[in-house]
């Protein structure tokens, strides 16, 4: 069994539909966002405070992009890991590592200093300095989709075929489009954006949280901002 | 042969450190410190303008976390990655992905904010807010030096030998030093950091970026802040 703790829309959500693209028990843990000053008692489960926490069997993992890397290489049958013999074993570990550190961190500065800081604590340039940031290195997005080299194909960001790092990087478009970044993307990243959005996964990861947080008595809207998707 | 691309101190060296630690035969190609701004020519090989960049045959990768992972991969008789069969991987999984995520990304903006953005784009509180942040963060590499669980020991974050993941934080620690962030760390992070700049591989990576940039007639103090360490 998989214990997943998970604020509604945070970057917790690429573990959420990382489990249900491999159809894995799992059991829901919401909290209201965020936990580290709404829910204390937390902090005794995760002293960081943060979400994602994954906790399976002896193994405890706190950020999103290696829950995608650690379930998917915990089952390779289902592919969505790419193995070190494969040809584009470097690229998945580069979109990987690049969904998190690269694609999502700058959005977190637009977050904070845009909307969740109180206004005489609000910087609209640092704001503006990482939405910048943040649509420059998505670029590298829109070229391996724009122009497929090795195994990238339209819809598929390596190896020619859906894996975790379409999890991991979709993840960082899903909250590019919350903050209404999504109209200077180009049109190889809206489109596959668009795909992955209808995977059937996705639209269960996105219920399965709804349900979770009416079950458990959580805000599902943890901020006007991050309003329910899709 | 490896290329790597790399600026003094920048988080291009992890890579170079691992390389080091391997004993791969690699080309240093060292740049100014920012390469977009300082080597426009740079922008045709790497179209984001970032360091490092690791060219190894067919791959290319940008992020200095999965460089680290790759190289371990592909190298298993060194054991610096931790396999899937054993207990710890998904902490060497979730410290690689840690380190970068986490632990550097904070530091840039103190960097941005506090040093190299002109005096009327500084904002100190900014900087403040991430130096905080990952000082918080940064008490989970604490916690495991300190109450070793599973496979842990006072010298290494995981596997209870050094791996990529001890690379990988190493770097944060490196980068956090410069910015005078040290003398908040813990006793056990202190200690870690000690042990392991008496490392082999990790002196010969800093004489191999002095004697490159040397060669190569680039500046090897990038800014006054990163000065030649060790």
């Amino acid at each position: 069994m998989h214990h997943l703790y998970h604020c509604v829309s945070a970057r917790s959500f690429r573990a959420l539909w990382m489990l249900e693209e491999l159809g894995l028990a799992y059991e829901l843990h919401m909290l209201p966002f965020p936990p580290r000053a709404l829910q204390r008692s937390y902090l005794e489960i995760n002293p960081l405070g943060t979400v994602p926490l994954l906790v399976h069997g002896s193994s405890r993992l706190t950020e999103s992009a290696a829950i995608c890397e650690y379930l998917a290489a915990l089952h390779p049958q289902a592919r969505l890991g790419v193995d070190v013999s494969e040809p584009d074993f470097a690229a998945y570990l580069n979109w990987l590592h690049m969904s998190d550190a690269t694609l999502t961190f700058p959005q977190t500065l637009v977050l904070r200093y845009a909307h969740f800081e109180p206004p005489e604590r609000r910087h609209a340039d640092v704001a503006q300095d990482y939405a910048r940031w943040f649509l420059a290195r998505l670029r590298s997005v829109e070229a391996a989709l724009q122009q497929p080299q090795a195994c990238a194909d339209p819809g598929h960001l390596c190896a020619g075929r859906f894996t975790a790092a379409d999890i991991a990087v979709g993840y960082a478009l899903m909250l590019a489009d919350f903050l209404g970044l999504a109209a200077q993307w180009g049109p190889g990243t809206q489109g596959y954006w668009k795909q992955l959005q209808v995977r059937p996964a996705f639209r269960r990861a996105l219920q399965a949280e709804q349900a979770a947080a009416r079950r458990q008595g959580v805000d599902s809207r943890p901020s006007p901002l991050l309003r329910p998707f899709g």
